[in-house]
C-alpha cells in the first residue's frame, strides 16, 4: 500500500530516532526548561532572524491555535479566516470553545486578501458585532496553495493599519518555505505571531511558535499550561526541533517532499485530469472519474474531498519527507493503466 | 419627531403601568416564586395549550438566548441559523462567548428550510467538525419575514428526524401572531423551546420562555441565575405578562403594529418605492433616494439597514403598539412631498 | 406579613414610579442613548467626583459582577474573593463560567484585609497556578459587616502594590454609604471599578456601575451586550437613578432602612440574644430559639442562614426603605411574648 | 547530578524505544485508527476487565482532566476535589477555563472520604449554588498517599448514592497498583471514568482513558479534537501502551520505583526526620534541615514543597522506573554525612 492520505503517516525522520535514542536517559528538567529546548529555541530565534522573538514548542495544531487565539483576545473580540481556514471546519469548534467567533471570508484558493480583510472589518464596526482583533492565515493553505511575499506583505500592511493581530498557521509551513518564495526571517517581519509545524515535516510531533510582537508574550505560558498545551517531557519537542534546524534538515525533507508532489501533479496534468487548486507544494488535489479510482483502491490511500457530480471524486494526494519518488512513478503508471481499462 | 427607529422607544402600556403602580408596595417573594409569576406562568401554559410546559420570564433577549442555547448543548454541539440570524450578527458574539458555533445558512428572506437544515447537517457529520444539535429561528425573522404554518410544520419534522432542537425566537413573536397564520399552541407542538416577547410588544420588559422538550427543562433555573437571566424582584416580569397575557390584550397591540405598518407600506408602495422584503408584519424594509430621506431627517426617525448605491438606502421602518396611524399617514404625506421637490 | 426575608420585596420608590409614569410614552433612544441615561450619569460622576469615570447601568448583580469580572481579565487570571464572597455562593458559577476561578481567603466577619490578599497573591506565583489580578470585595459584605475608610484605604494600597484591580461589589452600598463612614469620592479615589445599587435602595432594579481605571473601559458596551446586560429601554434605568442622585433620596433611603435595622437589633439584643456579625447596616444575623422562632412564623418572614444546633438557628433579619419603624417595635414585641411563652 | 525532583525525567522505557524504531516507518492512519491503538485499547479492556469499556490515549495529564470534566458536566455543574487535587492548584486554572467550579473539601492527606462529598453535596443544593456532579480523586495522590480499596468502595457507593461521577486520575496510577492494594478490575467496577498514565511509568507520554459509564461514551472523540487532545500520530501513544500493557512491563516499571522510594524512605527515616505523609509509593515528603539540603545541593535534586519555619524545609522525593537503587543508597549516605557536619 503507498499512501498519499497525509504527510503524518510515518513518525519520524531517522535522525531524530538517533537523537531521540542518544538522550533517551540522560535526565531532565521537565517542561520545556531544558537544554534541548533552549538550544532549539535560539535556533529557531537565528533562522527566523528575531532574537527577542519568544518561541515556545506546542505538541499539535489545535492546541497551538486555540493556544494561541485564547491568550491573544478579550471575550468580544473574533479572528477573521477564510471559510475554509483550518480552524474553521476542522476542529470541532476549538476557538469557539474558548468564547471566540471566526469570522469567514469566502476566499478564492483558500487565500485572505487585503480586500477581504477590509470588507470583514468593515462588516463588525458596531458594538453588538464582535470586533475583529486577529487575521488568522495558513501557510500552505488548506488547498495546498500558498502565500507570496508580495501578498503576504500587502496582508501584514492591511493588518497592521486597522490594528489586527497577523497569525500565521504553519502545519505546513515547510512545504511553504521549500518553494523558495519566501523565508522565516520575512514571516518574523511580517507577522505578530506564527508556526513552524513539525508533525508534517519530520519530526515525531511538535509545532514551533515564535511570538514576535511584544504584546503576546506575557504569561504566555500560563495559557500553554492551562489549554494542556505545555508537555511534562517538553525536550522531547525540542530535542526534535534542535536536530530539524540543523543543516537545512528542515528545508531538505520539506524539498523533497514538493518535488516528488510535482512529479505526481505532472504525471496526472500529462493525462489529462483536472486539477481544483494550482498547488506547487505538498498536497495536490485532482478530479477523477470513479471508475478509475476503483482500480487504484487497495494500492493506493488518499483523501476524498467532494463528489463533483456522479461519476467523479476529487481527491487529495498529499507527499511527506517518507515517501519515495517512486510512489509518485507508480501512482501515475497505475492511473495510466486504469484509465486505459476503463 | 416621528419615531419609526424601532419598536421599543416607549415604556409600556398604560395597563401595565397601572398594575405596577397597583402593586407597588404589596410585598412578594424574589426570584419568581410569586403569585403573579405563577399565575403569568399558568396564563401562558394555557395560551400555549401545553399543561406541561415550564415557564420562565427573562428580562432580554440575548440573555434568553444566550441562556436557553448554553443550556440546551454540549460542548461540541451547534446551533443553525440563518446567516441573518439574530445571534449572528446582534448579539456581540454573546453564543461563542458561551462556547458554541452558529453554522449560518444563506437564508432568502431570513427563514430557514428544511433544505438549508439538511445541507447544514450533511456537512458537518465528522468529528472533526461540530455537531449540530440545534435549529435557531425567529418569528418574525430580522427581516420582517415570516414562517407560515407548513413551512413551520416541515422545519419541525425536519429538526425531529435529524435529532436537531427546534428553537423559536419570539422577541417579536406578538406582530407574527397578530398576522394570524399560525397560533401558540401551533408553536407548542412544533418547537422544543420558543418565547414570547414582551419588550416589543407592550412590556417594559420581558421575554416569556416557554419549555415544551421534558429534556430542556431540568436545572434550567440554574442556568438563569448563572447567566444573569434570574430578576430579584421577578413579579415585575410575571405581572406584566399577568396583563398581557389576558383579555387579548398582547395580540391586540400587535394587530394595531402590524395594521399601521401595513399603512405605511400601503403609501410607500403607491409612491413606487421599492421593499427589499415582502413583510406583512410590523418591519417595512425600503430602499429610498438620498436626497428625499436627507428632507425627511429631523422629523422622522428610521434605522440604515444598507446603502445598495451612492444615491440610495435601505431604511427600515418598525411600527409598534404605541405607534398611531396619523404616524404613518404623516410618513407617507411627507415622503410624497419630499419625492416632489427632489 | 410582615417582611424581613430581604430588601428587595417592594417594586420601588413612589418617586421613581411617578417618574416612569410621567415618560411612559415619551419617546426615547434605545441602549441607554438617552438623555435621562446621560442625566443619570452625569450625576453619578458628579457624586462620585470623578468626571472621567464611566458609567454603566446593569440590571442585576450577578451580570453586573460577571461583566466587570470577564471584561476585565484574561483567561489565566483569577479573582480573590472572601469565601463567604456573593460571587462565591450565590451565583451558580457565573463567574467560573466565564472561566475565571475564584481565589477564596477564610476572611472574619465577611472583609478581606490587606494580610489575606498577601497570602493569596503569594499562594498564585508560579505558571501553573491562576494569575491573581482582581480584588472583590462587597460593601455591605454578605454578613452586613462593612469596610471602614481605612481599611478601604489599606486595601486599596495593597492592591496597587501588587497590581491588582480592587472591585467594589455595592449591591448593598446605599446602607453602607449611609453609616457616614467613607463617601462615594473615597471609593472612587480606592477602587478601580465599583457599583451602587439601586434594585436594594429604591429602585426597581438597577445597579450603576463606576468605572474609574481607564484600562478597564475600552470596549466595555461590546461586553454589556455580549453578557446580556444591555437593555433595549436603557432610560428605564437611566430614569430611575436620575430620581435616585437627586436631593439625596439615596442615602436617605437607606439612612432609613439602616435605622429601623438598629431599632431591631438594639430590641432584640435587650432580651438577651446573640447576634453572629456586629452589623450597624440593613442587615442583622441572630441565633433564636427554634421555640421562639415557631411562634413568630406566619406573621414576619426572614432567611434561615445556618442551624447551630438542634434547638437554634440563626437568621438574618433584612430591613429596606419601605419597612416601616412599625415593623421593628412589632417584631421586638412578638419575639418578647414569645420568648415568655417558652 | 542524581534526580529524584520527579519522576518524568526520563523519556521512555528502551522497549518502548525499540518498538518505536522497530515501526518507525511503517505507516499507519492517523488520529488513532491504527492497529496499534486497537491492539492497546483491547490489552486495556481486558486488564481492567471491562469488555464495554471506551478507552482514548491523550498526551498528558492537564488535557485529559479537562476533556474529560468538560465533556460530562452541564454549565451548571461542577467537580468535587481535595484542596490539594492537582485540578485545584497545578493546572492553571484549566478546569474553571472551561466554565466550571471546583468545589473543595480540606481533605487530609490529599484523601477525600464519603463524610467530605456529604459535606459538600449538602452544601450545594439550592438553585444560586453549582451542582455537584462528579467527584475527583487522584490515585496516587499529590501527596503520595493512596485510597485502600474499602475506601474506594466507600467513595464509589457515596458517589452512586448522590448521584456523582467518580472520576480517578491515574497519572501515577502505576505507582498505587504496585501496592497491590486494588487491582485494575476494580477501578473499572467502582469508577464512572479513570486513566492509566504512561508519562510517568515508562511511556514518553500518553495517558489511557477509560470510560466505563456508558453516559459519558457519546461523542468524547469530538471532546478530544476540540481540547487539543487528538493526536496526528495517535499510534505513537498505541504503540506505547501496547508494550507496557504487555508481560507485566507496566507494574514491573511502578514496583521498581516504589521499591527505590521505600529504600529512600526506610534510609531517611532511619537518621531521624519527619516525613509529612505516610507514603509507600514513588513519592516521599520529608522535612530536612536548611543546613543539611544545603549539603546535598548540586549533587541530588529535589522539590520544595513549603518551608514550615525559618530552619526547615519541606521537600518531595520522587522515584521512577529509571531510579536506580544505588540512587537511595547515595542520598542515604550524603544526608548522614551532611546531618553530621551540621
Amino acid at each position: 500500500m503507498i499512501r498519499f492520505s497525509n504527510d503524518y503517516s510515518e513518525a519520524c525522520h531517522p535522525l531524530i530516532l538517533e537523537a531521540l535514542a542518544a538522550t533517551n536517559l540522560e535526565g531532565n528538567f521537565g517542561y520545556s526548561r531544558d537544554p534541548h529546548s533552549e538550544k532549539a529555541h535560539e535556533l529557531i530565534r537565528k533562522a527566523v532572524a528575531c532574537p527577542t522573538a519568544d518561541v515556545h514548542i506546542l505538541v499539535g495544531g489545535t492546541q497551538t491555535n486555540t493556544t494561541v487565539i485564547a491568550s491573544a483576545l478579550r471575550p468580544h473580540e473574533a479572528v477573521i479566516t477564510a471559510a475554509t481556514g483550518h480552524i474553521v471546519g476542522h476542529e470541532s469548534g476549538a476557538i469557539e470553545a474558548t468564547g471566540h467567533k471566526c469570522i469567514t471570508c469566502p476566499a478564492v484558493d483558500g487565500k485572505l486578501t487585503p480586500a477581504l480583510v477590509r470588507a470583514a472589518a468593515a462588516a463588525h464596526t458596531e458594538e453588538y458585532t464582535v470586533k475583529p482583533r486577529m487575521v488568522y492565515i495558513s501557510q500552505t493553505t488548506e488547498l495546498g496553495t500558498l502565500y507570496t511575499l508580495p501578498e503576504l506583505e500587502a496582508l501584514s500592511e492591511t493588518c497592521r493599519e486597522l490594528g489586527l493581530y497577523l497569525f500565521l498557521d504553519g502545519a505546513r509551513l515547510g512545504s511553504a518555505l521549500a518553494t523558495g518564495l519566501f523565508t522565516l526571517p520575512d514571516l518574523a517581519r511580517l507577522c505578530d505571531v506564527f508556526y513552524i509545524g513539525g508533525t508534517k515535516n519530520g519530526a515525531m510531533m511538535g509545532e514551533a511558535l515564535v511570538i514576535v510582537n511584544d504584546a503576546l508574550k506575557p504569561d504566555f505560558r500560563y495559557h500553554l499550561k492551562q489549554r494542556g498545551g505545555m508537555m511534562a517531557k517538553g525536550w522531547l519537542l525540542g530535542l526534535q526541533f534542535e536536530v530539524l534546524m540543523q543543516n537545512d534538515l528542515y528545508i531538505q525533507l520539506a524539498q523533497h517532499a514538493n518535488a516528488v508532489a510535482l512529479k505526481l501533479k505532472d504525471g496526472i496534468a500529462a493525462l489529462g485530469y483536472r486539477f481544483t487548486s494550482d498547488s506547487i507544494t505538498n498536497q495536490q488535489f485532482v478530479v477523477l472519474p470513479n471508475a478509475v479510482l476503483e482500480q487504484l483502491n487497495g494500492r493506493f490511500t488518499w483523501e476524498v474531498m467532494s463528489r463533483p457530480d456522479a461519476n467523479h471524486t476529487e481527491i487529495r494526494l498529499v507527499t511527506s519527507w517518507a515517501t519515495p519518488e517512486s510512489a509518485a512513478d507508480a501512482f501515475v503508471q497505475a492511473l495510466k493503466e486504469a484509465a486505459a481499462n476503463t
